[in-house]
């Protein structure tokens, strides 16, 4: 018989193994409990605990079992705990979660605790798809090597009819978006049926790709219960489409691994919606650093991350290997784990809120020309329309990337001009 | 064009029609915004708005698709929505999600803010399966028509082999438990296959059954990738399991609704782990009601709510009508919205966490008779093993049906007064 000895858990000399997965937890405990004890509970319910002794496992298993809080730091409430691999299915993304961000979460004994970093095992990552395609392989797709890619989301995200709906997609790429997608609520709806739009806005599509010699993608939302998303995807795909879009955060991680891992061969595009509920708050839930690395595990193409220093950008911005050495904020980020990816592709970050040309100078000096930058009302607001806003963002990112100014750039672009003086104000 | 009025959607006069979705929100406004702002943006976003005007609307299609601010109450932050039913898609629990609980958790203009609780329009209930069994299912199938049902979660949790595993279910049955679970992160793990561990402890539940003549069943937790899930569900079915687990909130809705519209024949019991990551903060997330009424939509038939005085066990019981009746707070629930459930039968409530013998009548007095007990440190804690703690549950739960009290019944049973004993201190 093993009494549960907490203190066993408390290991401030242990280093990790490769073998172990690693939390680093914010944790403010109720009234009257120290840190310790709290570290302690996690470590143990996280683990194999539960709220009394137990007859029936020995001391050999009970280690084997058992995390280890290695570091644990009462300034800031930081703990830092290796929980070893076998409490782990390869995999199951859901399972994992159940174990280090499950029961804890609701512990008397903690007033606020939140999941700020994660880094898994090479056993671990090893079992997972990754991105399809992520950057190097959308840049191939769309045959764009060098510049940011530029989407347009089209709005309003309801209440369009398929031929207004389609005539604005065609606006857009036309003036110079590479993606068109829908936004988050847009599924198939009363007035817009899912199908006829899919039919509607592809085919424009192949007519401006013959038009322009440009490649122009749409991001359909295929958002729904499983099998309805699966069937969409296909439906997509029967139709010529390459991309799906999908709300990662409210279709969960059991559908969305699942889609993955049926390989249909597109891009899958994460919309973020929902990711507030659990990341707004600086002391409680799950930090958008770790569901964007199990974003990146399980395999979605591009994720978005917000507009320039939101939070969750900065957060993300750590995830690509190049423009972590420039931008690692030690304040945010003194508590950062590495990761080694092992060959699983880079996701590609989609930039977006509240956009609009004056934003993309910046934009791509912090977060580098592998995004995506995606604009609604930065497009469709522009006073001239759809068409000009559009060209108004791409000549932007053309001047971006030629080395000019955006005013300098707006001499020769009536477009570009307008859109300046309109989001001045 | 319409320039996107925002005092449109303040409406104080404006009474909910049944084909609206509502939502009750508290919310906190940051620093130097007020109450009304922020709820008109809450109900642009949440609707068809963008952040800058759109050329590409007419009034009467804006007004179609605009929700409604029929309350707002700044003594305790409250603003009451109407949404029209065309901004949703019916049984797409996702896509609701995305709009009501979607991008308006990450508005700068918002501090906190959270989902208190939601009414769904008829013609959407219409649409969802509810559960199969529900309480009356699970009741017929049990062959248990008034006690409540007692469960036992093996534990440890992980660690044991199969052979171990097994050895604890049979004894926990043998003692009087009327379903054996695994728990939150037994999946398939190393030294516990999940293949192997269904068929052992399914060959124990029939030789118990037959030994015992009554109903028994195992909970297996087929927790994964949503295709994982349906392999693993029926691999359950064809050897003859009748109850599967699922982690409710890691899984995700997608997967959870397609489990349920696959229409298995099979009583889906939801462990609530990781509900705490957006439930547990009074001023930021979405609250258990929320979520536990779209788990009676989608139709899980079981479903955890925690131990006796829990904040989320408060909430729940307020979902059952007959517990309703005697139990609503008004101090939790002034807000509380009605809902006509168009006869999906109601979830059967399994309370967990910290129970022994003791813990069941003031159980069965708060909550009901239609309930799960379920224990599993308060089962094999017992200091006389497994069965024991399983009998000295049933003995507690029969002695209360009895009216009996536990102390008096405790005199008749050993196991009993064993427990008693210990969980006095």
């Amino acid at each position: 018989m093993v009494v549960e000895r907490l203190e066993t858990y408390l290991n401030l000399k242990y280093k990790p193994e490769n073998t172990d997965l690693i939390c680093v937890y914010s944790i403010e405990p109720a009234k009257g409990v120290t840190l310790e004890t709290v570290a302690r509970k996690v470590a143990s319910e996280a683990g194999l605990g539960t709220w009394t002794e137990l007859k029936n496992i020995d001391e050999t298993t009970f280690k084997k079992f058992s995390p280890k809080i290695f570091e644990i730091s009462k300034k800031n409430n930081i703990v830092k705990i290796a929980f070893p691999e076998n409490l782990f299915e390869a995999r199951n993304i859901p399972q994992v979660l159940s174990s280090i961000a499950g029961n804890i979460f609701s512990m008397r004994e903690i007033k606020t605790i939140k999941l700020l970093d994660i880094e898994f095992p090479d056993s671990f990552v090893k079992h997972y798809y990754g991105p399809h395609y992520g950057v190097p392989g959308i840049r191939r797709l769309m045959r764009i090597p060098h510049r940011p890619l530029l989407s347009c989301v089209i709005k309003p995200k309801v209440g369009l009819t398929i031929k207004e709906y389609a005539k604005l997609a065609e606006e857009a790429w036309r003036g110079g978006a590479d993606l068109v997608g829908d936004d988050e609520n847009l599924t198939s709806l009363e007035g817009n049926d899912f199908d006829e739009r899919i039919r509607a806005v592809l085919d424009v599509k192949r007519r401006v790709e013959r038009e322009t010699g440009e490649v122009k993608e749409y991001l359909p939302n295929i958002t729904g219960s499983y099998n309805q998303m699966v069937s969409r995807a296909k439906m997509v795909i029967s139709h010529g489409g390459r991309f799906v879009l999908v709300d990662a955060f409210t279709i969960g991680w059991s559908g969305l691994q699942a889609l993955r891992e049926l390989d249909l061969n597109i891009v899958i595009h994460a919309h973020k919606a929902g990711h507030g509920v659990f990341t707004k708050a600086n002391n409680h839930g799950i930090s958008m650093l770790v569901v964007s690395k199990i974003c990146r595990l399980i395999g979605v193409d591009e994720l978005q991350v917000g507009g320039i220093g939101n939070k969750e950008t900065t957060e993300i911005m750590l995830l690509g290997e190049k423009i972590e050495d420039t931008l690692i904020s030690e304040k945010i980020f003194k508590h950062k784990l590495q990761e080694d990816w092992m060959g699983l592709a880079p996701v590609m970050a989609v930039c977006s809120g509240a956009i609009h040309p004056q934003s993309v100078s910046p934009l791509i000096h912090s977060m580098g020309r592998d995004i995506v930058i995606q604009a609604g009302g930065g497009i469709h607001g522009h006073p001239s329309g759809t068409f000009a806003g559009a060209k108004a963002m791409r000549d932007a990112i053309e001047a971006e990337m030629n080395g000019i100014d955006v005013k300098e750039a707006a001499k020769n672009s009536k477009e570009l001009s307008e859109a300046i003086k309109k989001w001045s104000k």
